[in-house]
């Protein structure tokens, strides 16, 4: 079985970020300190910045508001959302770890079907430390694992793998439904635990979720952009498939892995299904473009880098999708801008005077 | 939980054949009685045809041993392969029905995690009456299930699916590994019961089992060819493996769906490691063409038909893989009489006099 364990071993401790998103106190953490005590957190608070978020005691953070956001990105912060969960992919560009994971402050610890705790970031670590089998479908799923293997008729030569970019954990009880599905189905629990982790197969999009998620930043950090979303934006809740489907098409192109499925977060509540149908509508409409567009997307060989192909991607977004809506000229733009932000923070990460934490820094 | 059931009620009881290619007596149908014994079996008795394969009590069958393939095709009874379970397809021909489930006689009826016997055929009845969803990853596993849904995300033009072709079951205990994995890891047992059912998505190539498998046979039937294998052949323990790779091209090309996960069968005995050595190891150096053929294979447009599609992929393999080794030509030949057959028993089944069963007809 993956995940559990009574005393995690804090693996990769000094060379990951857990980057929270938040607009309130985080009580939540608690449940996790086992788990999360050991590493370094990025507190994004969304929202009025001169609200003071309460970070539970023991814990070692940076907390970044608003006023933090644009003093150390000064015109380079229109590309961070506001008063969107979006917001915490300015956690991603600050860090200077190898890997993030990021989790939604209303997301829990889960329990797997024996009864134990899941260490869902232990189980992240190991998706992102064993390769990904994107190029042959495996029937018994992760090759990987314990217990496993790639079955016959796998072709020897692909046995290698990728190196996993992404892991895409999953929710218990409250699934990541849409507003028309949690319209629907408003009782709609899942229940269902399954045991697999699986790669995602190269030339296959999918609905990339941010609530329980971890990357190899050094891999794919600057296609993690979670776009313009909230506050002055025609739209929400879609800043996450939109680094998702950038993301893959990057990874697609450049031999990497994503990996989706274990391990699992208890997801406690439902957000509000009108207020997220206000958000969504003009996704649930674009989308419809935006998927053949990804599908269809190919990035020159001359794209050797994660910048480089999203740069690529964000002209290509520009020509073909800003004929769907006037915003996508402006995310074109926005996805741009973050990867100046991106390279001007992380280029010289040690002469850098914009990081300037006003939490305890580590 | 899908699978199990006390009572099982037998879906489909007039538009399911059960075939199993078998040298030996079918004591083992004993343990799959309450499943099987409301179905009619298709029996392909593989080997020497004067000796007797015993069928316990009570089933509906019927038999064919390699006497009657030669009558029934006269010289087109080439294009079946003698001495490996790739006879098997001789059972999905001579079939009237709409379904097929193929299971091999080593295959036993498996436990869920609370300990209920599953009903395999019921769990393949499911996935193949449920449609499919290849043109985008559900990261909730088949949306059409109990309980599940299309997440977040998922764009709605594309969740009516497409219709499931095929259901490729799973095993529990036994592996399907190679003979090289065979070797290096005796010991590894299958014990992860994943409670999933998933789409593969197109474009996407996967190592398809013969040995728990089923089949919508008026979608795809006659791209169900196992191949020449075993004896007189260069080659055998690929003859599923080609049959998926065809399949699934064709699949894609026309629209529909293949699913795989659920159902577990408990594969009793690993075959020995030595002699699939000898029949597979041309496959372990040809897979690394074959693969590569398939990923890039397209088929025209004008291919409507699944024999359309079927006769253009042996065009294609003969030209292409020709080169890789001899063998591809003659087996590109058996495609096409293959398909001649099938179109013979399968046009004016009525009239046909050639279809004479020896076992007790239905």
């Amino acid at each position: 079985m993956a995940g559990a364990s009574v005393r995690p071993v804090p693996i990769l401790k000094d060379e990951l970020d857990i980057v929270i998103p938040t607009i309130r106190n985080l009580d939540f953490l608690e449940m996790w300190r086992p788990f999360f005590q050991p590493y370094h957190l990025i507190i994004v608070q969304d929202g009025d910045p001169s609200k003071t978020i309460k970070v539970p005691e023991g814990f070692d953070y940076e907390l970044y508001n608003r006023n933090d956001i644009n003093r150390i990105l000064g015109p380079k912060a229109s590309c961070i959302s506001f008063k969107d969960s979006a917001c915490r992919c300015f956690g991603y560009m600050v860090s200077k770890k190898k890997y993030i994971f990021t989790i939604d402050d209303d997301c829990f610890v889960a329990k797997d079907p024996s009864g134990k705790e899941i260490n869902a970031l232990e189980q992240h670590i190991k998706n992102l430390l064993s390769p990904s089998s994107p190029f042959f479908f495996n029937t018994l799923y992760d090759p990987y694992r314990e217990g496993a293997d790639f079955v016959r008729g796998y072709p020897f030569s692909l046995r290698e793998g990728a190196p996993t970019a992404v892991s895409h954990g999953l929710w218990l009880n409250i699934p990541d439904y849409d507003a028309p599905t949690q319209l629907v189905k408003p009782h709609e629990r899942n229940t269902r635990y399954v045991d697999a982790v699986l790669s995602i197969p190269k030339g296959t999009l999918f609905p990339m979720c941010g609530m329980n998620l971890a990357f190899n930043r050094e891999l794919i950090g600057p296609a993690m952009y979670f776009g313009l979303m909230g506050d002055g934006q025609p739209i929400g809740r879609y800043d996450d498939m939109w680094a998702g489907w950038c993301m893959k098409v990057i990874c697609d192109h450049l031999g990497l892995g994503v990996k989706t499925g274990l391990p699992y977060i208890w997801h406690s509540k439902a957000s509000n299904p009108f207020v997220n149908l206000k958000k969504e509508y003009n996704g649930i409409f674009w989308q419809e473009e935006i998927i053949p567009f990804f599908q269809a997307a190919t990035l020159p060989k001359e794209c050797t880098s994660v910048q480089k192909c999203y740069i690529e991607l964000s002209k290509q977004v520009k020509a073909k999708l800003g004929k769907v809506d006037p915003y996508f000229s402006k995310l074109a733009d926005a996805m741009v801008t973050w990867i100046e932000a991106w390279d001007e923070l992380n280029d010289s990460p040690v002469s850098n005077p914009a990081k300037q934490p006003n939490g305890p820094a580590k």
